[in-house]
């Protein structure tokens, strides 16, 4: 469907792909790609993008982003805050993580004080420069709060290279617990994408690296994995709390039950390998009796093929209006309210879940 | 569904329930619960009720099932076993429940023996004032026979205060055992639903109390767990044991194979969350291959909103009726067949399966 | 669907089978079965079967399969290579199989060394009696390689009678991935069918034997445990290792994605349980989004009703024709993939995954 659509409405090719045209039609891409009308902020206009989120690692500077700010061009496109790799203890280079994470913020990290503390430093500059959003990816889902003199001695245990894993596993729960606090008092939504095992080809990973599309899901627990952070702050109106998963089986049975209760739980859209036809409908079908169309945050994509943001959203606007559809003539909603869930679904509901107002754009 | 259906059939108001009506909508609800009609007796009979089964503590005197049946009202109203607070070790005041066991059998508990022959006292109470089942809620299936020797350490342990985690396990999986044997002697259909997490929200647990909506599910392990159990009791004819769930992955991976298998073995209807149209839909779909509906006990509700009961059943007759109707138009069943299913599913099988014959009615 | 069909296209039966006509149907098949036309070889020919083949232990001299082939009957019945019996250290009767395993190798089983010589041997002699495939049955999956002195300490211990239930979960991890390599050497197609819990009621087990009906399906995790046979056999263009299961929830979590992946693995059909109407459309609804059917096998029944088997051909045909018609009146697909893709999936697919080459026929 996508690249079906993309060759169509983007590219203006309709003839079908197959081993006989695919060179012709790879040709004129790339022919395509090297007129101006194919530039990224041309396309970013014609597909009429309101808003567009990077992922930056803690660490980024985020020169291109202040770049862009400065070239006066109208596009809005913000940082999203990333800190997987210094709050994961078993982060590749995690030591050296710290060293930047030092050197960006200006605050020379010694210990977990001043770790906070820079952590801190860099949630407002990325919020300075328009990020509404954090993104944490963990494998399993663990949340514990530690004292911050338990913190402290796991910290300087990683400073010093000695952490053991469960030094990390501790440490991690400990922290995503630390971004929530941070979320309530800075209003930055935060969002949780568990449940992938990474690099799971040892050579594919050995030859080219990291996130080469050798990652396979996992199960994933939420119910009690999640209590620590809720107990504390899922209660708080100041904090979203937007939850992913791999696992599907926890729509109907952890996701959508947690998102019906917590005031701030909200579920994201179906992701990755359900971010397609068959995935939105087992996600209307298997949340939204339970949880409702307003816990859930409408639709964003996470894509990393520029070409295909029109057509990803066209896919969840078309799956929201046939179900909504389904629901009318079954008389279970009116039209009325079919009409209003509609625009929700495909607009105000990311707009408002992500806090993108018009008093916060640029 | 079941409000509008509510508000319509029951209370006579179809203006659509929003934002703008609410107050007035409330104001006519609370003028015709104040009236003679609207009385809890004059409701069971105009929706026609056959039998309505309660929920009670197997500490509880059963006083207002002895006034109603001294009132010479015609209604069918029968107690359920629920021994879950004096089955489980680390139920909140488990010793005080013991206490209440006591005084309530007119039996001394003060050992394994004793505490055993109080439970049989109760049951056979209950079943004198019409019971036919009992109900066992456990947040993990765990079945295992202690000798009564050890039965009787881990309970002397318990009296003392001194029992761990560990014993509460072991006790609660030898006792569910202890409970399929008493059923096998008396009768009285089992029932286990296993899988909440109750009171996930502390703090809503601190300021209301238990069972006020904040229960998660969580995933929940069949096959193993009940074999101990199965091996013993599963394949007597004198037990009736069913399953309920709320982790729906169960349905053709564990208990419909289970149910096919075991003559004592059948499955509850969708329940909690999925006692809705999709769960009702994705029941028949994944059970139904595997378990026929003769596995089944057709619908039964377990609600706490007395005047949902005719429009939850008429989900369930319409959702089972439409599957049929589905079944019958791709011929994979006959109408003559079709006919005597759609029946079986929305009334003989409840009344068969929990055994409500005339001659067990008043 | 299968019984009527059999009925009534096998045995010309089209009388409603039910309490009434039970006996007067079972007298009816009886006699058919008693004449020539209904011999199992006369049933072949007129089912159009192109191959059959028969599971068989790796201790099996395979006799009948020499006596096929010697009867000049035009036949293609092979042997297919399934060593659980030697492979898991608490298989009943371990240690007997071993010696059954010497004396039908010619090689006297005395250490690791031989034991994969003997295993070797017998894998040839399948392979010269027309066998192109290798089955595993194993109730979790576990791989894990150990040194060849590893192995051999536990394989001494398992032939002194001595091996711990830890030896043989490490060793039978270890063979699957010996399995793996053997597979790339010799080209036979590896399939593993896990997650069944064998003998699950006690009784019937002592009663009747093994494989009586009493099976039960448990959950199975593929992402981690395979992760050490698919990284060092998973990118080797010389192996096909085809997954199947009996837990549905793993179809778009992990089995999709890793066959998606890994250039060596391919999804079986739906198994068991779910070789049925309804488990063939989840199937479709929940793997080909990610895995594609080119990563699939099509189909292969597994069926020891031998009149069965044109009916569960049928169904999947028929269950594929309509998912891929759906796909095609949605402008998914076109008309002209559809057809080759319908193809496929009844034909093309299972002929070429399991090497059917007519080179390779007698």
């Amino acid at each position: 469907m996508w690249l079906t659509d993309e060759l169509v409405t983007i590219f203006g090719i309709d003839e079908k792909l197959n081993g006989a045209s695919a060179q012709r039609i790879y040709d004129q891409i790339s022919e395509k790609l090297a007129t101006p009308e194919f530039r990224p902020r041309a396309l970013y206009e014609r597909f009429n993008v309101e808003v567009l989120c990077t992922t930056d690692a803690a660490t980024d500077p985020l020169t291109y982003h202040e770049q862009i700010r400065a070239s006066g061009w109208r596009g809005d496109i913000r940082p999203t805050f990333r800190p997987d790799n210094v709050l994961n203890l078993d982060a590749a280079n995690w030591r050296a993580n710290i060293d930047a994470l030092s050197q960006v913020s200006g605050i020379q990290v010694r210990d977990y004080r001043t770790y906070i503390a820079a952590l801190e430093q860099r949630r407002a500059f990325f919020k300075q420069l328009g990020a509404t959003a954090t993104d944490h990816a963990v494998l399993t889902l663990y949340t514990n709060e530690l004292s911050q003199a338990d913190a402290d001695v796991i910290f300087q245990r990683a400073l010093n290279g000695d952490a053991t894993a469960g030094d990390a596993v501790q440490f991690s729960g400990h922290m995503l617990m630390e971004m929530a606090r941070m979320s309530v008092e800075d209003g930055l939504v935060m969002q949780v994408h568990p449940g992938s095992f990474r690099n799971h080809n040892a050579s594919v990973y050995q030859k080219f690296g990291a996130d080469k599309g050798a990652d396979i899901p996992v199960t994933i627990e939420y119910t009690r994995n999640l209590r620590p952070l809720l107990n504390k702050y899922g209660n708080d109106p100041h904090l979203t709390l937007i939850l992913f998963t791999l696992d599907e089986t926890t729509y109907a049975r952890e996701l959508a039950p947690l998102a019906g209760h917590y005031p701030a739980v909200k579920l994201g859209p179906p992701w990755w390998f359900y971010d397609s036809l068959n995935g939105m409908r087992r996600f209307f079908d298997t949340v939204m009796e339970t949880a409702g169309i307003y816990n859930t945050v409408g639709f964003n994509d996470d894509t990393r093929a520029f070409a295909s943001i029109p057509v990803r959203h066209d896919v969840w606007r078309r799956a929201g209006a046939n179900w909504l559809a389904g629901l009318t003539v079954r008389h279970l909603i009116d039209e009325e309210d079919a009409a209003v869930m509609a625009r929700a679904l495909a607009y105000d509901l990311a707009k408002q879940s992500y806090r993108f107002s018009p008093h916060e754009s640029k």
